[in-house]
């Protein structure tokens, strides 16, 4: 199985590795051709023409690894036209034009395999699959960004800043230049949808409340472990009768649940099922060969004949109201909060039975006048 | 596809409940026959004759869910000789004949299928194989036996004794008349004898050292809590170089581990792979439904024509040099405890540096002097 390469930084750079190093001859996958603006000298697989891999009958699958909307959307949809499967870890991508793969891949009678976008090396979109080849999923949630855990682990663990250990994130290459898809919750939104899609069979609204760590203090941190909770970055999802919700929001957790003990750039992401219960699923959420290795799984899937099936008929109604939740806020702003704000502890007010949109919009309108007020969530402990 | 289920008690009825009554005619599974001594009215599936089976054609896959050696190992056997595949939950049954069945289900070219004999609802065989296609593992470890975990969540939630709290297992169905093989250690021992052979490409020694719970007091958990620690029924397995080993016995671990915040009949199982990292599964280690839903995975697998290969061929020594820890006894027998052993607490000992086997031995001449002792391996704090 020939297999091109389109973009060859961190996680290509990995799959590369992965298939030319440790796979070997007998594995039957060869990394034929690699896109990217920078060539490795001496290696003449490069190239900068994707014409050079639409064209080449001898390649069958093409990873994406590129990131970013252009040109991996045009790219990802020629080569599906030229009638070559694709397996992708590009998240922002694959939620904005979901439908349009999905369309070009049936219509081209090829793969597209979405392990990578979400989890990093989890094997997460895989098990959703697997399970809903006999339960209904009902929801998932969890923690699905590596770099804004390693930055509230290492917050908890040290007590250094927010912007230091971004800063060291950065630093480590877990944190891009722009860290904001990583911090103000995009890059959880993009997986969000993209999960939300597959488990519930339909295409997931983009009207996901969304919000970050940005504002996240040592403070903070220091009142939730006086609390017995931790926070977490938290994506939730939830069908109920013909109505579906997700959210993205950093959470309060008890400090005894799987996700609060969660460290560094680890991701656990966990979904119910009707038979199964509850699965999680614990592993690398970032790194060059987590989810190069996420990669490589989706190759074999595809040299072993399978084709994922995705199925979005389902008519479902993206309602805020199968949600509600606790919100916590921290803010000094305390004559804009709502009518049954209660101060928790001083400078922190819970506002109880909330929908998420409700309170997104309430924190909007908090850190107009407190733009350092920061909303999480609040777990209720069981 | 038709199925035989062998065994019609919680594990064998919740599969005919969810080929019955969930996944309908579409799904192209149908039970046609069902072994067991007791007959369930007005079900003329029902038999009692092992032949009605083997010498029915038209039955492909046989699900084996009796539990105990015999008849469950003869009439395994018997079927895949008849060129049945077999799908099966009695990890004790396969821990002892693992290569026969391997064998016999290559002579006759069915599949032998394994999922639902470790870790209950975790979809941990699976993973662990699938795992395999890119990485060497190197590791494996965790909560493997919802029962004894059940018992020590429920005594760490309420501080009830252990014999309540058993009595209350079997009430509730988690725990057998006959306890020995939860609360002693030898189901896990079974699972990870399992776990070992598919994870390390060797067949598995039985000469595991096992210990189990029997003996844990509620003043233990209590002291262990004073240390930051909670107690665990663990497994641990090992591979370097040409050595490999596996330990059984209750882990005090760091309540910050995922392990340690695991709660009731839950399981967490682990893996390192060379690229992937570590991996951790969570999931119900126990329960009609959930094993039930392992036991219909691995029969929709059968359909897609997955057959799994089996390879014991790896030549490697089980050596507990491999694998030093510290461990932890609660005995009065003082005066038996060997040189180097440290009080860490009244009536509490530390011997670090030890090896399992030398380690259970020491607990062994302990319980003689002391029948109450309690020993746990700890873990190192990172």
């Amino acid at each position: 199985m020939n297999i091109a390469v389109m973009g060859c930084g961190t996680v290509g750079g990995g799959v590369v590795e992965i298939i030319d190093n440790r796979m070997g001859e007998n594995s039957g996958l060869r990394v034929t051709r690699i896109l990217d603006k920078i060539f490795r000298e001496g290696d003449n697989r490069f190239t900068s023409e994707i014409s050079d891999i639409t064209n080449d009958d001898t390649i069958d699958v093409v990873v994406e690894s590129m990131g970013g909307i252009e040109p991996a959307h045009s790219f990802i949809l020629a080569a599906l036209n030229a009638g070559k499967h694709i397996v992708t870890s590009n998240k922002a991508v694959v939620s904005q034009y979901m439908k349009e793969f999905v369309d070009a891949a049936n219509n081209n009678n090829v793969g597209l395999f979405l392990e990578a976008t979400a989890g990093g090396g989890v094997p997460w979109i895989h098990n959703l699959m697997r399970v809903k080849r006999i339960d209904n999923i009902t929801a998932f949630s969890g923690i699905i960004n590596g770099t804004s855990n390693f930055i509230i682990d290492k917050m908890e663990r040290e007590g250094s800043d927010f912007n230091e250990t971004l800063k060291l994130a950065q630093e480590k290459g877990y944190a891009e230049a722009n860290p904001s898809a990583d911090i103000d919750g995009d890059d959880v939104k993009a997986k969000s949808m993209i999960s939300a899609s597959i488990a519930f069979n339909t295409l997931c609204s983009d009207e996901i409340p969304t919000s970050g760590i940005r504002n996240l203090t040592i403070e903070d941190i220091e009142a939730f472990k006086e609390m017995g909770m931790r926070v977490r970055m938290i994506t939730r999802g939830k069908v109920e009768g013909n109505k579906y919700y997700v959210t993205v929001e950093p959470q309060v957790c008890a400090d005894n649940t799987l996700e609060a003990n969660t460290p560094g750039y680890f991701n656990t992401v966990s979904l119910t099922g009707e038979t199964i219960g509850e699965l999680k699923f614990f592993g690398a959420g970032a790194g060059a060969l987590p989810t190069a290795n996420a990669i490589v799984q989706d190759i074999l899937d595809c040299k072993d004949g399978k084709r994922p099936v995705y199925d979005f008929s389902r008519t479902l109604e993206f309602d805020e109201t199968i949600m509600d939740s606790s919100y916590l806020f921290r803010t000094k702003a305390e004559r804009a909060l709502p009518k049954g704000a209660i101060m928790i502890r001083p400078g922190y007010f819970e506002i109880a039975g909330k929908y998420p949109a409700e309170a997104h919009k309430i924190a909007e309108g908090l850190l107009v006048e407190d733009p350092t007020t920061f909303m999480a969530s609040l777990q209720k402990t069981i």
